[in-house]
């Protein structure tokens, strides 16, 4: 796990783009907090959907690649149910199938207080292929 | 449509910080694009989901703001069809139903080929308030 | 509670032709059953992604009325994991959020073994009406 | 796809418990159709969701399985717009994308007035094997 944490961390420019941190992972599940910046609002002065599912999208790539093999995200569905402000956001990704091709995880992403901001869910497609290459270098 | 524009242009920070630009907006529909920089890969380099869906949410959200009420989008679903490389991303909205509660929309995402990267479905709740409020300073 | 169960058992009609039992309903929970039969088969011979569909809304449908006012399904994802063949499917609702106009639902299918068979997502927009009609005959 | 047709039609067996008819097979679309009957409704008396689900479904399965190869449904999402009441409710799939592992489908649900009653987006999961064996008997 310290070896996917690593290599997430280092290799996932968008997440660190978006000032996401990762704190936590176990084999089929990770965690990630986002503390809310200027950067992240919208035209309505909450933070933009795109940066909680970046945040939901990111627990969920973690999760799904923690056994080795490379799993790609190939349908996301988000029920967004309450408007963030301020604060820190934190997602936790949870593994709810997984097969040889297939992997499902779920998502719940809160704020400070505990409340539901926003309600992932996702499917990979795993591939034969790891997601840490042995022959590239890796930094 | 111009004053959306430029509202959306000015005020969508995360969509700024994605690099986003956007290109049309017509009554219930945008148009805009990402032209693809390191910054926006994940960790199998390739186009962060997060990216690719912070584009169209990005087109939803100007798309289904387009009439003044302010629309919160409240459901998305994205399936994510072919991996993106290089070159520059495409989101278009288009409006598939609006009542004066709830409207739906869909959004393509494609390539420089024209091949389609992302297809994205969501759905917003419309408040009375309008998104561009005339009491507060817009600047 | 009782008043609910009564109405959903007697009313729905799609839900009943399908076979489904209604097990239990509690304030924002539901739990139901389908014992598969030979008309619930598509053309692969596993029960159909329609009959598992109507079994996890109905669910939704009991959970989201649960409190008297009318809910409306206004948006659903599921992800199938795995095939059903024969036995008795399970389907139990649970409330993540509500709102005075939208709540939010989580869906788990289960078969006889316990095993994962699809899980759902899904938003209801809340009406004033009551799904329960005082002035209606109700048999 | 006058085979994939003829072997719908006759093996798809909760369509056919839910009145549902085929109308049309292409490579990669379908067209059916469903008269409401006072079986399809739900306690709200609107057509279930399930029923239009199934509808939807059914479309999407003679679509992705309109080549040859046996097409698994791995995820759909909907979003319900218009509640339905009388008449005949209409449901059309369209091939969005496809390579040998996955494809992506979009289906339209309309009533009479060709008004809007659901959006439907669903992947698949495509297996080797063909959906009409030749060793089993065909009816």
């Amino acid at each position: 796990m310290h070896e996917i944490k690593a290599f997430f961390a280092e290799h996932d420019h968008f997440a660190r783009h978006a000032g996401i941190e990762l704190l936590e992972v176990e084999p089929g599940m990770a965690r990630a907090r986002m503390q809310i910046k200027p950067y992240h609002f919208n035209g309505a002065n909450t933070v933009h959907g795109g940066a909680i599912f970046t945040l939901a999208d990111f627990v969920f790539a973690v999760a799904s690649n923690s056994y080795g093999p490379m799993a790609m995200g190939i349908n996301t569905s988000v029920s967004f149910v309450k408007a963030a402000i301020s604060g820190t956001l934190y997602a936790e990704a949870e593994e709810q199938s997984r097969n040889t091709k297939l992997a499902t995880y779920t998502v719940n992403v809160t704020d400070d207080s505990g409340d539901l901001i926003a309600l992932f869910q996702g499917m990979v497609y795993l591939k034969k292929a790891p997601i840490i290459s042995k022959d590239a270098p890796q930094g």
